[in-house]
């Protein structure tokens, strides 16, 4: 049975379902002390004092340690050197003190005793006001020093020029600009030029599993460390640095992940590993919900200036844009690059101008989200490219794939197209029978349709292959357990070393021995570690049949792997077993080498794209939106395995529909969250999600095994404008602010005659 | 600086002395249970009864567990299948019971509660009279069923025939023979014939850890366990076997060994697994030094009949041999195809008839020590050539030179030698000024020379070498830490890929993501795993090589690796830091793959030699030998780090000085053992050592590591016969038996009209 291209269950599955899945929660051990946070009440103060005393006083608390308490000797930029406030609280929710105790319900009651002191400043929380000269800071103290990085670099080979010309204030952490043609020019020769404003909240990843980290040093010195983290390898490198150790003194072991989404890197690993090497004793944290939906990296704001136009053809002509993208308080990494590059769309433009500014203000820490600023770009040029359809009186998908950049052309970051699928989602949903259904429906009903893309992210990663003495196949890999990658690994090594799929098992190796992996995320764990898998599969393979062929006295070109032996091709007679002939390999006196085989990869990037069609009915009075059915065609280059590739498809449109219509971090003036808990901040459920249909499209990826490419996250980032431009084609209305709450879409349905940007 | 042929110290020296090192007892784990063992007090008899009663009565006490309540679902031979006795004790200290409790003092305390009533059958002690037709049976139920292993396939491509035309007991466990030519003509037509018998006791290896392992069942069902083991694989697999586990569920990490010379497989974690299994809690289990003498399984008692000749010139012509080998109770694993081979010592025979009997009795259990049946077989064949160069008047190393074997001569298995150094270590020692003054020595002192030699074993292996992102390689093995292979591993691979030394750190990872490696025994881990770190770092090498040429865009044969950098040879001013290139590779966004190798090896037999000088001064009066001073010269192919090198020559004479002079477990006619602690059983010290001299001889195996071959086992081989030679030039007597006590110096030496078989 191929093991390519079938439907399995994902391994992880049957586990968590018992409940035998070990979690880094459930690390066990012995003398363990918990961790609790004591966060900030304020977005905006300074650290007048903090009052550990009555805390330290309550029996079992072992101690309270504050930002001077940590030993941390190196200096940089962001919250992985500063975990708790120094000196200045810079946003509601920051961690100011860690509370360790023999209990956690201990550690919990000290909290309430710590007393913290602060001297309020005025918040700094609208973006595009704080980017102005002049504006006040959100950060008073001169962060720490350090170069930022920005992951446009390693998502799409952005490397965009900045705004040095302008005059911004201090708030502006980063900025990007992308620019080629006359857009001034361009635009006056459209037929039709549309713009808008657009707005995307903050948005929580929303992982079921809280963030969590348990540390313990071992009488040699080595810090082990396991955590929900996506990185393994970035958080040993980070924390050795962080507290002047030596690499091999961190050793993080990555447990299988209740979700991530992008946020769980370096977050509570710092924490609890300075409580760890202050006190010397096993600590564990885990956040509550209401802590991690304050305290942690959610998705940042953003607000989108967007211009468009097109000839009278349909032409797309030109683009300017800027886009905002709130930073937060903690300058970790920017995605200015790439947000200006994604506000462009997949389309060809004959000029464009782009820019981007990551800015600082008092909300929350700017983290990574499932393709990080892509569902915002495609929010804003996708609803403006079907206003440019409606005034052109063009059918919406024509339009775009008039106008869809094929391989090889470039995008606005100069850079020529991968091989690209784009245009076959398109093409999938517009031959979709919903899509023809459009002209037919009842009064308060529309269907819209939008599309959304990832470049993709890219970085080196290795995997061992090994037969093991019971003629199994052990796939080592340093890739976090998450999203059924391990089954997709499974099948591309069944398939490479030809066995079936119940004849290999995957290990997650820890930073001490696994071959490296980057961080899972960026979908890019089967598109990159799959590909050192397959490689090493298949040079494993090519081991095994060398040791047959000495016993079968057969060129190994003469062999074939088959039903769990090698043979002669096409003579089973002659079959030796693999799992006969593994524990004669792998025993004392053999002379045969281990049947082991080691892959690297480090593929190009293979950009995603998914084309969605949302139906929805709006109620005029209520404003409430109802998605009623949603059709989502997204170019997997290869489905490895077609469940897997649908669950990331359907999870990826219900996150999508949670941004279009449910979820927001909304902070009140004084920059504190009101939407901290799951009663205030609504995600979306099986009962608010409609009937999706997932249609895959197969455009080969040339470097990914089988040809697969990521898959995670393309399925989020056009969800919401299809949703946007079905409310259009339903009520004649746009929202440009996500989410489209009932009040917003009402107050839009109600006073037409506002501007959106008023609404 | 090389790496290769510096003395450094041993890495693991300094964590051990600062009591840093994490042994395998050292493992901590919430609700740990201790285990101690039940002993049985006879060495041979029926289990009438065990009574748990007034034992689970403690407070505290968890479970007693008897065989029948062990969890084995396979049949096999040996101590691995029958962990506890099972209806019939078949020696004193057979663990009958473990003892499962909250604390170590309450398991210790809940043994002493334990009743086991026992109805006492005669013990079989004697292996000579035990092999004859009709004797009586060690063991009156059938053993388990399940195939022997003869580890002389293993070692030495030992494939003996048996002895399957004589009449024998049912108590021979395996038989061997090796015969050549007209042995009956050769010795009849020989100038000079010598013979005698010599015996050697059974031997503990004497490590200082003694054997512990502690395990625990994780919630996903995986069994995890750290153990004093040398064979994490193999235990692996055969837990695996035992308790009917996938492999993977299974998880062994051999922790840093203090010491095993080849005890350490498979005796303890059958007990705590079966523990685990059944509790379903963490248990561990340390035996106590008395526990470790009695109940592990230290290398079997030897009775050696021989018999040789020569020509006039000094010509060897025939040998004839019989090897007995107490194999003790259990059925484990036989070394008679290599104990007859090793009878005839390194040299040429035109006729030869050589055979070995493993025989049961009830003592011990049966198991490895530091080159089985070398060292007994040298003290016979050694002794001998002695007594034949006395005969020819000729000089005793001259003799041996004359008749050594050299590279391509047939072994007495029928097999070519590889590259052989054994006539290099006998050159050395005649070349010593030591043998020079044999002749000038005051009465009572006497210099002897012996030599003996090991096969060597071989072993399939594989490494990973990855370099990470401070610049720094990691070696990956599955080699458990012990001799300081470590230390070599990272010589070999700073050397392989141009870094110095402290550039590479050395880890042993666990079953689930180690590279295979075999045991860490049979003198093979240098040169076996040595040789795949070799391998994986030169792999390794050429890919950094490759990235820095795209760097450089120079083609990577022109780039040379020094001082850290890679630059184009010679040209320093281009160089590229590896510790700046290494983050840069190993980075979100980098289109270079890790830089990481893979090496695997099974390189053929490289057999190790070592040659002796003894000089002792012998107490007429008390029988009293005090070794004076002693050298060894012995080839070891290259050594890679001379002060390691040096460590295991001194550690191996010292070991064989304590065959020669002061071990020995002995029985009482009861089989109860007599010398089962410390203070009865000596062991050499520093205090007991002559001053020791080592001679590094270095003829390189074309298949190790920078031409390395292992060095452990050769050392103590030709020691005791060193010793033996030089009483008989001291005092003109034989003492045949080991060790040679002053008792029976003194008998010797008082009644020298006494064969040597009466003393």
């Amino acid at each position: 049975m191929p093991a390519i291209g079938v439907s399995v269950p994902r391994r992880d599955s049957e586990p968590k379902v018992r409940g035998a899945t070990r979690f880094a929660a459930d690390t066990a051990l012995p003398g363990l002390l918990h961790a609790r946070l004591v966060l900030a009440h304020e977005a905006h103060a300074m650290i007048s004092a903090i009052r550990t005393e009555a805390a330290l006083e309550l029996p079992g608390v072992v101690a309270v340690l504050t930002a001077a308490d940590l030993p941390i000797v190196a200096g940089g930029k962001g919250r992985l050197y500063e975990p708790l406030a120094r000196g200045e609280v810079v946003y509601a929710g920051q961690p100011v003190a860690i509370v360790v105790a023999e209990a956690e319900a201990l550690a919990e009651d000290a909290v309430a005793l710590v007393e913290v002191e602060l001297e309020p400043l005025e918040p700094v929380l609208d973006i595009e006001a704080a980017a102005r000269p002049g504006a006040p800071r959100a950060r008073v103290h001169a962060a720490s020093h350090g170069e930022g990085s920005d992951i446009g670099d390693a998502h799409a080979t952005v490397s965009a020029g900045g705004l040095e010309d302008e005059a911004l204030s201090e708030n502006v952490l980063g900025t990007a600009k992308l620019g080629d043609g006359d857009v001034d020019a361009a635009l006056a020769a459209s037929e039709v030029v549309v713009s808008g404003r657009f707005t995307t909240p903050w948005m929580y990843q929303g992982y079921l599993e809280p963030q969590t980290a348990t540390a313990t040093l071992e009488p040699d010195g080595e810090l082990v460390i396991t955590s929900s983290t996506q990185a393994a390898f970035a958080t040993r490198d980070s924390l050795a640095r962080l507290f002047g150790l030596p690499v091999e003194q961190v050793r993080v072991r990555s447990a299988p992940l209740g979700g991530a989404f992008g946020g769980k890197m370096m977050i509570v690993e710092p924490l609890v590993c300075a409580a760890v090497l202050v006190l010397r004793r096993p600590v564990r944290l885990v956040m509550t919900r209401s802590e991690d939906m304050a305290a942690t990296n959610p998705a940042g704001a953003e607000v989108i200036h967007l211009e468009l136009g097109a000839d009278a053809e349909g032409n797309l002509t030109a683009i300017r844009g800027r886009v905002f993208v709130d930073r937060g308080a903690t300058d970790d990494f920017g995605v200015e690059s790439i947000a200006a590059m994604l506000a462009a769309g997949p389309y060809r433009w004959k000029a464009h101008d782009l820019s981007a500014l990551g800015v600082a203000t008092n909300r929350m820490t700017f983290g990574a989200y499932r393709a990080p600023a892509a569902a915002p770009g495609a929010f804003a040029v996708e609803s403006l490219l079907d206003e440019l359809a409606g005034r052109l009186r063009s059918d919406p998908i024509d339009l775009r794939l008039r106008n869809v950049a094929d391989e090889g052309d470039l995008t606005v970051s100069g850079q020529p197209l991968p091989v690209f699928g784009a245009r076959e989602c398109l093409e999938r949903i517009r031959a979709h029978p919903l899509w023809a259904r459009r002209t037919e429906l009842p009064a308060g009903e529309g269907i819209g349709a939008a599309i959304g893309w990832w470049p993709g992210g890219v970085e080196p990663a290795a995997a061992v292959c090994r037969l093991d003495s019971d003629g199994r196949l052990t796939v080592i890999t340093g890739a976090a357990d998450m999203t059924g990658v391990e089954t997709s690994f499974a099948a591309i090594a069944a398939e490479a070393f030809g066995v079936e799929l119940d004849r290999v098992r995957i290990v997650s190796a820890d930073t001490s021995s696994a071959p490296y992996a980057g961080a899972s995320g960026g979908s890019k764990v089967t598109y990159t570690v799959g590909r050192a898998v397959e490689r090493a599969a298949i040079e494993a393979r090519e081991r095994l049949l060398e040791v047959a062929a000495g016993e079968l006295e057969i060129a190994p070109e003469d062999l074939e792997i088959a039903d769990g032996k090698v043979q002669p091709a096409g003579v089973p007679a002659k079959a030796l077993a693999i799992d006969e002939l593994a524990p004669k390999i792998l025993s004392f006196g053999s002379r045969h080498m281990p049947v082991e085989g080691h892959g690297r990869a480090a593929p190009p990037q293979a950009p995603q794209a998914a084309a969605h069609l949302s139906h929805v009915r709006v109620d005029r009075d209520t404003g409430a939106i109802t998605p009623l059915h949603h059709v989502v065609a997204q170019d997997v280059g290869r489905a490895l395995n077609p469940a897997l590739v649908e669950g990331q498809m359907l999870g990826g449109t219900v996150q999508g529909l949670g941004w279009a219509l449910l979820e927001e971090l909304a902070h009140d003036e004084h920059g504190q969250l009101v939407t901290g808990t799951l009663v205030d901040y609504a995600m979306p459920t099986a009962a608010t999600s409609p009937r999706i249909e997932t249609e895959i499209v197969e455009v080969p990826a040339p470097d990914g095994p089988y040809g697969a490419k990521g898959v995670g996250e393309a399925p989020v980032t056009g969800a919401p404008a299809a949703v946007a431009n079905a409310l259009a084609a339903a009520a004649g209305v746009r929202v440009t602010r996500l989410p489209m709450t009932p009040e917003r879409v009402w107050r839009a349905v109600s006073t037409p005659a506002l501007a959106p940007a008023e609404r």
